[in-house]
């Protein structure tokens, strides 16, 4: 197919191909003559995952040259193709660098939430940026004055872990590493704001019920309360 | 207590203070002479609310604006005033305002979402910020060809409700409605993260279980794989 057909079929503007063909994320197509190249499905599916990546993902155009370079890289097992992509997604946190007391009480609540869930059966990699994110939150926490623990985070990690598994079984369903890449990130970046507005909403309902009891006719009431 | 004090106790700038005490976001001391002022107990406390508000929040001094004129607004319910403090953080989302088809099918999975929820029991608002971003999800996974469907987030809806609960428990325990906001936002904000992380970090052990198998001695082995 020709670059407009390209465009058609991944859904990707022309100007944004071009783009991507300059800074190597999509392999150059066929030459067909000096100024026609030829593309395959190959490249529809490279495409859709490029932006995906990009706008999905918020990754920059390094990250995702990166990640490309793992996913064509037959040193890397599909586990470890789908765990770069999935470690390059923001949001990382860093941490403190310059005060050295600060610094290592950061890296004691690092090892401590690390080892709580490999106490749990759980298995991933020590440099795993999730667990920086974890860190800061409950580091956070606790400089504000609120509880904070590991203990904390072993009822949220057993509730979350059986969606995990509902949910990879999707991704399993992939057999082209490009689409499974791109469906990690999708999942990943877009099922994590159905978390935290089902979260928020819940707490909506129970604070409702602390505040005008359980009845039916306190929900039936509940409409127009709430306005500002 | 003065200015130096008011600072070392809240935590906050003595520049942040005064930038405050102009935007308005916290009410000015007691006078005492020409140049200076008395603070008190309850400018601690609304300094913490809107540093917390500003900064783990990322709200607007707008938003923060908004809050605390609910905040101090007898008319209004304690439910109401914790309620107006977490619709104001965000994400917020738009419905899409330009194509009136796709505003059409936007609103119509809001509305199937809402009343999905509703059947669990759930009672909110129908103005809920956290509604637009789940329409969104699930739109721009069914645009990406994914499977997505409110029957999804029922199982979600099921098993974060419980973790709600739990955690709600602690912001009734502040008396105090500054207190009571600032816990609000500390906990919907900080605590988002965690699931996310946690999430990520399952993933990672359910593809290293799904491509290494079960047994303890890929556990071990898996130590330096996945290092890019």
């Amino acid at each position: 197919m020709h670059l407009a057909e390209l465009s058609r079929r991944s859904g990707v503007s022309v100007p944004s191909i071009k783009f991507y063909l300059r800074e190597g994320l999509v392999p150059a197509g066929a030459p067909v003559s000096a100024r026609k190249a030829e593309y395959s499905d190959q490249h529809v599916r490279r495409l859709r995952l490029v932006r995906a990546m990009l706008t999905i993902g918020k990754m920059s155009v390094a990250q995702v040259r990166d990640v490309l370079a793992v996913a064509d890289d037959p040193a890397f097992t599909r586990h470890e193709r789908l765990g770069i992509a999935q470690y390059m997604l923001p949001p990382h946190v860093e941490a403190p660098a310059e005060d050295a007391e600060e610094r290592a009480a950061w890296d004691e609540m690092r090892a401590l939430i690390r080892d709580e869930l490999r106490a749990l059966g759980w298995r991933f990699q020590d440099m795993a940026p999730a667990l920086d994110l974890l860190t800061q939150s409950v580091v956070t926490l606790r400089d504000l004055g609120y509880k904070a623990s590991v203990e904390h985070l072993r009822g949220y990690a057993k509730a979350i872990h059986p969606m995990a598994e509902t949910e990879y079984a999707t991704i399993g369903e992939y057999e082209q590493i490009e689409e499974a890449i791109e469906a990690t990130v999708a999942y990943t970046v877009l099922v994590e704001p159905v978390l935290l507005a089902l979260r928020r909403l819940a707490h909506e309902d129970v604070s409702s019920r602390l505040h005008y009891g359980d009845g039916d006719d306190a929900a039936d009431d509940d409409g127009g309360e709430h306005t500002a």
